[in-house]
């Protein structure tokens, strides 16, 4: 039995099926632009063998992991924290592999095993000693080093996030390689421009010394920030990426900047100070945007490491994180009153939030020339999300103040899972309006081909 | 090839799609009430021919030049602020319609094209000119004057919106015309009772002399509103209708009302206070209600203005207003708990955030006599809107708390489309649920003509 | 005519609804698991027969009457605080059951006429007087009596409801009865945990005098509520119920709580101080679970009582709650962080605001082992809510993290319809994911048992 039908996630409805099949054609085979992720470059960099197949496949995924912690497995009998056999973990993972019916999670998985791995029968309790031989055995060979599967998986483009302390030496390696799969970074700056991140002073002294700038104050710290942008720029990246608790920005008086930054470097601030600080800084961003043309992107509405026990015992990214209610109309006004409508800013906003996508973002989206809507993101990146996303997004925002789609993994070898998983839901999407006669065929189909490739790359200038 | 598909919004199952034709048959041809909308009564009274198609269909219409505008193009470019050829907007518009896939602008649009000027090509760059000629030569006829268009349209009622300070002069000539077309006014008070509406005292100065009393003081300020409201009334009018920025009500005593009114006079009010006095304002129009019978509209929830750059250069209505987040059940209840059992109180609702409909909104309007829900409304419109409305809110308020079908619209030439695309939503809603057996397909036929028709002259007093 | 139709709430598609017949021929007749609800448990120990058709279908329905009081009808009419021929009240019903057209009420209604009474034509106004007639009749025969009807019902296990001042006497008089029947208690503390309740400090005093304890202060107190837990699980509880405002925790230092506790009593604290007593004693709660194994359920989110003038003439629970929105992710951390890691807690959260499921609660649910999902409840428990409930819980928390079905329900006689609703519903939603190919046949066939019975029977430890 395959584990993947040719037909999934296509309406049972033979009309609709018939158009999201012929749709999907024109698509499944374009190259995968994925220009926001968080793989390791030094895969890409070093191209040795995988370690084996929880190392891989459970171990980086919090999706995975989350799922099986909340049905009261400790993270430690995953390898996580503690040093257990890979072939145990397996096979606690295929004995719960159950839990994952109807998640995304599983859909990707099933991906992975039947399309990179070539397995055909079901992961069960059973069959989870047959997955770790065959999986251990591929994951040795040439043929699933990291780059060879970059080849494999057709990706045109790879965008990594680091954070301006980095030295990108991995994606200067990958550049001075004769390999030619295009690696490149986004410049991440959430630990040296919110003051409430752990040892915020110190990464401001190491930006100064990694600069050559004076960043003890405010002038100096921007020219910094200026200065790595570049070197970032200079290694490939075409965006920005700022994952703040909200969508706060603000238009401060330089002095009042000068005097939170001040402030930051001694600890000094208020939450409410240190909120304020980030939402000026998001309007500094913007502005360099402006200069260097680096495409900004906001990933607002999430509650890092809730659980605390977890964080203490574990560390961060361990599924602990949760959305929250984010409000975009007031919290973007500053910024988009000063440079929402300049033809030379592009700034990318995203949401763990769905209620905003009808209410606050596709109006915003649909009004504001520098404002763009990212996809479906984390948690709402599934069928069901997606499906959401375009039903409450496109009436008001239409297709073209959207940007395709994201990953957004840590887990590489999700990735073509993941495009393969949104270009269905878009073929699907676009079939049933064609179905139901809101668009021609001839528009589908050009809008199939938009929303898997070309609006990435011209979103993101690719 | 036709525009417009005979089955377009009907669901691609065959069982649900024939159900949904069957009851589309018997609603399609009705008279069109519109009991709540902002065409120019002055189309009606002096019955001139529209000057060209950019003028009638581009400029009026905020959806249409919104979404240009989110793409980059200046409104200049099209008409507004700024003097350019007709012919120039309408290529402009045709070389980017393709962004309207999708949208509900796109439906009404390409019905008006079909319908009102019978072009059976798309939009394309290449028959801009030959649409802008076909429909230019049709704008100088006689029937596609506003009086016969709207003869030709079927509309039964059709209501505007004016201020208290307006002299309602159309709509007197329009009376006292030999003309039968049923063109109403509705008393919008907005700009009279909002301390932060500009130029506030100099508008209640206005009223003051317009109705001989002494709107100096309290009483005689809600003497006037009282004196318009039966002015209004003598017009035609059987609602009023309230854009508040939330939904606050507030039953004040007296003396703190009336210390607020002078304050709002001297633009003495802090922005709490203003929230205070609009929300005292709407419990004075409740309580004229119960006195003059004018049923009360209330749509809060929405941001005016937000791109103050293009308020400044273009004014308001630019397509820049966002919708947010909104409460009722606390902001409602002083009103609800003075007035909300009364039977001859009536207020309709209305929102811009979805979220309110199965929390709120359908659990006020299944329990309080005076309160119904209006339909979806302006950015929500629209076929999956509607249909979100209708599985949100129905379970809990049932059918006959609803009013029907508002078009909410300036642009003229839109309604019947509007209409069209509210029948064909509510026969294809109905449809699905006769198909899957949750009504009696009887109940359907009936709650069709309640949805198109009945219902709005019910709750509108018609 | 039958009133039901067998394939009702499956999908029209052809496909979809072979699959969801098939999965519900497997779970129709499963025994009713009904852990939460609000029936009398006087009924079951008593075992006489029900009064009349109007005093036991329409008076304790709140969906029943509030529909009708927001259609003009006073609750006096209904035999509501006035003395009215039943048969006066049933006419008024049936001329007004249009009103029900598509609300879950007038589905679970024509289920009890169809399966409990035989019904099989539609109550109109025209069959009023046979309906009644028909009814009044069959509640005389000892077939309708509670017990009689609880076996035909399939029920296996009913739990009510009661307050820790109850003395359990009906569930002791079913217990020693020979009846076979389980119906067991839940403890619901919220009138002496939420110094706003009515009567706060009498209750606690006459906690004290049922247990012996010193209910002055917070030690005795927490002794009392300790040993009335123990009381109620003597008698069959295993769970305890939540109904608070908002969703807030804490974990208070002992003298701050012990400080609260006393201001509770004198009636002088806060609204604010009132919150956070309710948020200790959920964290209270919570550590006496872990000790009596109770499992906790929460259900959060309702404003009570919002029509002063219907609550004045009426009571209490007269249709006039209203959801509101509420907040989990911060509210919950300090419980969480307290417990939500330990294998011993059972939380099950509930929700108003189903915009929390996809953004708060299946994140918390896919996290927490502590912590389970809740059904779609209250307002939300009808065909509609609960594909929404699927639909956005199920990608982020699986099945596994939701706990079955509740009925919630006071009206008896509606509780096969209700979960003969969810199981409908849960075999469509599983169907439609097998006919996409997102689910394998035999995981739906095992998740349709999980649904309808396996999970709640687990959750509750029935």
């Amino acid at each position: 039995m395959a584990l993947l039908h040719p037909n999934r996630l296509f309406s049972p409805n033979s009309v609709t099926r018939g158009i999201a099949r012929e749709l999907y054609q024109t698509v499944k085979d374009l190259p995968i632009i994925s220009p926001h992720g968080h793989t390791d470059p030094a895969w890409f960099a070093l191209n040795e063998n995988f370690p084996n197949p929880a190392e891989l496949i459970i171990k980086p995924d919090h999706y995975v992991f989350r799922m099986l912690y909340s049905q009261g497995i400790d993270l430690t009998q995953l390898g996580i924290g503690a040093d257990v056999e890979p072939q145990a973990v397996w096979k606690l993972f295929a004995d719960h592999y159950y839990l994952f019916r109807g998640t995304p999670s599983r859909m990707w998985l099933d991906f992975i095993f039947e399309q990179a791995f070539g397995l055909d029968v079901a992961l069960t309790p059973d069959t989870a000693e047959h997955y770790y031989q065959h999986i251990n055995t591929l994951l040795n060979q040439d043929s699933f080093k990291p780059r060879a599967l970059f080849e494999r998986f057709n990706i045109e483009l790879l965008a990594t996030t680091e954070s301006p302390l980095d030295n990108l030496a991995h994606h200067k390696t990958i550049m001075d390689s004769d390999w030619n799969g295009r690696v490149i970074t986004a410049f991440r700056p959430d630990n040296v421009v919110d003051p409430e991140q752990p040892k915020f002073a110190a990464s401001i002294q190491t930006l100064g010394q990694i600069t050559g700038e004076d960043t003890s104050n405010y002038a100096g710290y921007l020219n910094a920030l200026r200065n790595r942008r570049a070197f970032f720029k200079a290694h490939g990246a075409t965006s920005t990426d700022h994952g703040h608790p909200t969508a706060l920005t603000a238009d401060l008086a330089p002095d009042l900047a000068e005097k939170l930054f001040a402030g930051a470097l001694k600890s000094e601030l208020t939450p409410q100070q240190a909120e304020l600080f980030r939402a000026q800084m998001l309007t500094e961003m913007a502005l360099m945007s402006l200069d260097d043309g680096l495409v900004m992107q906001l990933h607002p509405g999430c509650h890092r490491n809730h659980n605390s026990a977890v964080l203490e015992r574990f560390g961060r990214d361990k599924g602990a994180d949760l959305p929250v209610q984010t409000e975009y109309v007031a919290a973007l006004k500053p910024l988009l009153n000063k440079l929402g409508n300049h033809p030379d800013f592009n700034i990318i906003v995203f949401t763990l939030d769905e209620t905003s996508y009808s209410r606050e973002l596709a109006p915003l989206a649909g009004h504001y020339p520098a404002l763009k809507l990212g996809p479906a993101w984390w948690f709402h990146d599934s069928p069901e999300g997606m499906r959401r996303y375009r039903e409450q997004v496109t009436e008001t925002a239409g297709f073209y103040n959207t940007v395709g789609f994201n990953d957004d993994t840590r887990a590489f070898l999700s990735i073509p899972a993941r495009h393969d998983v949104a270009r269905r839901m878009d073929c699907n999407f676009l079939a049933g309006w064609v179905a139901d006669h809101r668009l021609q065929l001839n528009e589908a189909a050009e809008l199939a081909i938009d929303l898997s490739y070309k609006l990435a790359k011209k979103a993101y200038k690719l």
